[in-house]
């Protein structure tokens, strides 16, 4: 019987998960809402029952579950299996990968979301064909996963954090306690709150995207100010890392070529004599995050998966 | 017989050469100045000069040597032991490995001087007790050696390259074409170049720091912008890398707690939730480079090096 294991990519919205076998392929995908609202205790159980109805799934498919794999949003410390912080589900230091372990058959590899998508995209999708990846994820909030020589750099858990990067110095106030936080300037929430600061409107950043690519003064201001704050923290990344491939997630990944084109030009302007990287869109989509979980897993077995 | 590697840190000044034992101690050290003005190719032939003496020098002692580890300033690619540029030496594009294993009975290894001093503070220095280190060197210019998860990350020859991150948008052009680089701020030329600007007056790096711990109000301000903007190129380091411990190396290193303590308050600042490193002066002095060409001998044959 061919051998799988259970990957799960948590999120505060919705629990993705799936089966991923010996080559990386996700099979037997399902999404269910994340029962956030009922408790840290809550979520933990419905994660339980994920894993679990993933493994009868396998089991009903003639495949062999050998571990699981699951990504968390927030500060998360790999080795030990605790989620220091993950603020979208209200968690703070929960040893995560123990709780799991004592009530679900197989071995379980706990990893953070970015990370490990930037891993799957470095093994499976934008990034395989080179050693440093730096994927860098746009949306609620901004960070990256690198990938250096074929590893994940995790620095403890802590390391990733491309949205604190301060690029405007007594900026506005960040959620971290500091200012001018490249979040302040590229998060979605920052992107809509400066359209409606300037224009009194308030639309969505989808749209202000789209009205950007319109034409859009205002809409065009706030977008080239969000590109350059991603811009000048990715040319500093560049400095200290050299990546070969940036590659460009998240939901604003999702804008394409209206955030791609733009990014390109202004970090080419950032940068002299440095390894030029090229910046790309991914090729897992929002699925990265579960792909990943699933890599993570198959180490936890010590098998790597790179085709 | 006891084995040894021997160890050779080339620069623009002075070549340093040692054997490096097993446990990664340095024996029989030598110091030859560099025969830069003779060319190229002069400081090539020089260098198979000095490893074939170390080599000589190893059998008088009853030692067995069996590899050497050559580092370089510059951009070098230690995959295949090139040296991409090489500034001080006035090199470009040049096979030094290969040049050096047709020429000698042992295999070389080729590194970058700032990198393998991080590794050998990592290893045996001031990092030793941890897995992820930043080590900052600060001199005629300014770089970083990374040691993520106990491994050099070098990006093609590329990554470290702290000097350049921008901190003063629009700022001083800096060597590299760009403006407003750490380097334009922070490196012992820019130090005494913007002292001798507000004062009017020429006088040594060394003499600013003095000037400055005697309370000199201008010294203090230029000492203080530089430590400022070493401050703000190591907080974007701590956001994306996570080092547990940053290591203060290079001539402005040697300044001791008249970098390491204004250097810790300011970085301090710029920190919030994020892994808070230790900012620590080197262990190892201006051997660092050497000793790490040792222990690149060493792992050219397999072997690894941390007691």
């Amino acid at each position: 019987m061919a051998e799988c294991v259970v990957a799960v990519d948590l999120g505060g919205t919705s629990i993705k998960a799936g089966l991923v076998d010996r080559r990386g392929t996700l099979l037997h995908r399902r999404r269910v809402p994340t029962a956030r609202e009922d408790g840290d205790e809550a979520v933990l159980r419905q994660l339980v029952r994920v894993v679990t109805d993933m493994i009868d799934a396998a089991t009903e498919r003639d495949l062999v579950p050998l571990a699981a794999g699951v990504a968390v949003l927030g500060i998360v410390d790999e080795r030990h299996g605790r989620v220091i912080t993950a603020s979208n589900l209200g968690w703070r230091d929960l040893p995560v990968g123990e709780y799991l372990e004592q009530r679900i058959a197989v071995p379980v590899a706990l990893g953070h979301d970015v990370r490990v998508g930037a891993w799957a995209e470095w093994a499976l999708g934008a990034g395989r064909d080179v050693a440093d990846v730096l994927f860098l994820a746009v949306g609620t909030g901004v960070s990256a996963g690198l990938v250096l020589d074929g590893r994940l750099h995790s620095g403890g858990g802590y390391a990733g954090e491309l949205g604190h990067v301060v690029v405007a110095p007594g900026g506005r106030a960040c959620g971290c306690g500091n200012r001018g936080c490249v979040e302040t300037v590229a998060s979605a929430a920052a992107i809509a709150d400066r359209y409606a600061e300037l224009s009194g409107e308030s639309i969505s950043t989808a749209e202000v995207a789209a009205r950007a690519a319109r034409g859009g003064r205002l809409a065009a201001q706030v977008w080239g100010e969000a590109v350059e704050a991603l811009a000048t923290a990715l040319a500093a990344a560049v400095n200290l890392l050299a990546p070969e491939v940036i590659i460009v997630g998240g939901g604003l990944g999702g804008a394409g070529s209206a955030v791609l084109d733009p990014l390109r030009d202004r970090l080419s302007e950032h940068l002299t004599f440095q390894r030029r990287p090229r910046v790309v869109a991914p090729e897992l989509g929002d699925l990265a995050g579960c792909i990943g979980a699933g890599l993570l897993a198959w180490q936890r077995l010590d098998r790597q998966v790179r085709p």
